[in-house]
């Protein structure tokens, strides 16, 4: 008889998420070692005394003596964690110290979670506002739209670190790096694709305005009561922003409308799309059904029609992953102390992503591996250089 | 020439303490390794989500599954860091980082690091709720008095983890300590002392209610303007509750009117005490001058008369530490996971660092070192069997 605390891989009763998630997936260690009572007493009191009074001189001095220069807040309320939607701050944790481990693993960064119990705009702004002093950034993540566009917008007013929502912009960032190796390799560019997404919430709305960004063709957005033209009614705020900054041929109604001789379609809605719409796009099209587990479009249909396919899944080809982009875009950010993410530096970001997959470009393979330790020092080194080209710069 | 960043230690103009601070004393690690794309299959999507999902039907399962059962905030708004005062919170970071450091060096505990930009009572005590969901309990750091009560009083109220403000418990949790065993070494028992305090800010506070519960002989406090008795108009709050439950000698007047004649005088204030006042103490009297690095009464001052003399400085004799209480006390906290610090698990605290100096005890060598393993350890045990005593363990 095994013990029930021994892991049977045969055994579909015992999920290996478990184990491993025992005690927590991050600690917070010394960086130095203290090994006596001087040691102590430089790290500690009295030794330390002179550098906060140093620090109290000139406040810059935390990015030379303290850990803020490499840290970056992780910050939830818990109300769009991954596919779960609204399960609270509690529950989030674990993915959040997901997060962390991979900001560490793959670029070095530190970063605390912040799992927090309020859900109000500005309450979520005045806590993180009171807490930033001791961090060189915050990563806003699974925080539900419309809020998460306001919660960024004036979190990056009031404070002088920069501000990123991982669910907007580091998918934006590798759908726009998959794109433009999809359209590499389908003998196209950016500029001659026209473009539906499906989704006008944080990733939609920020997968649509870095395809702008980025020079597309034409682009067309839905939500779930169909394509978003000026002319609707329902729609305000964000959505409104996208009618009218996009989808120049003026579709409306459902989104197989737009999609008929499309050349792209990027989901990120967790909706489903028919076989048929799918088979009315261009010829070469690039079909992206990014919602986890189940695909707007089932990759083996889509494959049917499209010349490249892109999921979120690991278990398929060309799998966007956001652990590509803000790992680096971190990285880049802290270490050219930027005092916000730009679009250039996002822009940057997505052509760095691109630029790894290199020769080894086939339909097959438009994205590089989370494990090509490239990755991330590529993106920093273009996050970061972009950052002194717009000026971003805090002076030293 | 020798180049400038490198260390010469016969040159002052090179403190040591600046490139041991550099990048910062703390960093946030993966506590698992991924290593391929099952792990991280594991640890971030899809694996997460079952474990999220878990936490969202039983928050409870967060002391299993994440790094919370281990971890702990440490919250400063930086008004009263060591014996600089209102540096502010950026100021305090290197102060927070060595605590951070020595939590996980001698228990093992987790810790982050929130210097807080808001002074008002109530907007800490919101914030820190906010916080709170992804962390197991809460150490206040050098905020001012008498803010710190109120502080420390509300978050408890609306938190059920443990509060602890270590600039008040642990330095009464050590000041006890060490008075156990200077009674002990000189032949008597806490209850034959009467003693004096100079200071009625946080620390002297809760070494007056700490000495009280630990049963006191007698206890008169004594703060700039004099003793503090029930006749002073000029004081209230928390100080007109000292003076309630203290003094029954009824001195009042300068300090050096109650410490004629006694055994014990504790100085938490950093003010200055004469010589004569010190000489004019009971025979084999105790002598705790604790400011740093200026302690109240010199130690070879002191010395002339009392036949125990205790400072806050590791350069002399019986260093009075909170090194050795709050490590033990949060990890006895966390190990029992108790809902709160009470009085009993305090004073267990305090007759365990006393019992590991044991058969060591000279009238040099009252507390255990800090490099002492057994100490945590023995606080550890002995706070958590008087958390279960008390009954404030959450059950599981």
């Amino acid at each position: 008889m095994a013990s029930p605390a021994r892991h049977d891989p045969n055994d579909p009763s015992i999920d290996p998420a478990f184990p491993l998630h025992r005690g927590g997936k991050i600690e917070v260690r010394p960086a130095v070692r203290i090994r006596d009572a001087e040691g102590l007493s430089l790290a500690y009191t009295p030794g330390v005394a002179r550098v906060s009074e140093a620090l109290e001189a000139d406040e810059n001095l935390a990015y030379e003596y303290t850990w803020k220069s490499n840290t970056v807040l992780i910050v939830t309320d818990g109300t769009a964690v991954l596919g779960l939607g609204d399960i609270g701050p509690v529950a989030a944790l674990p993915v959040m110290e997901g997060k962390s481990l991979l900001f560490k693993e793959f670029a070095g960064v530190d970063s605390v979670p912040i799992c927090l119990d309020c859900k109000d705009v500005d309450d979520i702004v005045e806590t993180v506002v009171r807490i930033a002093p001791a961090y060189g950034g915050v990563n806003l993540e699974d925080i539900s739209a419309p809020r998460c566009f306001e919660i960024e917008r004036k979190l990056q007013e009031k404070l002088d670190i920069p501000i990123f929502h991982d669910d907007q912009h580091g998918t934006a960032v590798v759908v726009l790096a998959a794109l433009l190796n999809a359209a590499k390799v389908t003998g196209r560019s950016i500029s001659d694709l026209r473009a539906v997404v499906s989704g006008a919430g944080a990733a939609g709305v920020a997968v649509t305005k870095m395809l702008l960004d980025a020079g597309i063709g034409d682009i067309a957005v839905a939500d779930s009561k169909g394509i978003l033209d000026s002319s609707r009614a329902d729609i305000s705020g964000t959505k409104s922003e996208i009618a009218e900054s996009t989808n120049s041929a003026g579709f409306s109604g459902p989104i197989e409308r737009a999609l008929k001789d499309a050349d792209v379609f990027v989901g990120v809605s967790g909706g489903h799309i028919p076989e048929a719409a799918i088979a009315s796009m261009a010829p070469g099209s690039i079909v992206f059904g990014l919602a986890n587990p189940n695909p707007e479009v089932a990759p083996d249909i889509a494959s049917k029609y499209a010349a490249v396919v892109a999921t979120g899944r690991s278990d398929f080809p060309n799998q966007i992953n956001n652990v590509l982009a803000f790992p680096g875009i971190f990285r880049g950010a802290l270490d050219s102390r930027a005092t916000e993410i730009t679009p250039g530096m996002k822009l940057a970001a997505a052509y760095a992503i691109a630029n790894v997959v290199g020769d080894r470009l086939t339909r097959e393979f438009i994205v590089p591996s989370p494990f090509d330790e490239r990755v991330a020092l590529e993106v920093a080194n273009a996050v970061a250089e972009a950052a002194k080209h717009d000026g971003v710069v805090a002076r030293h």
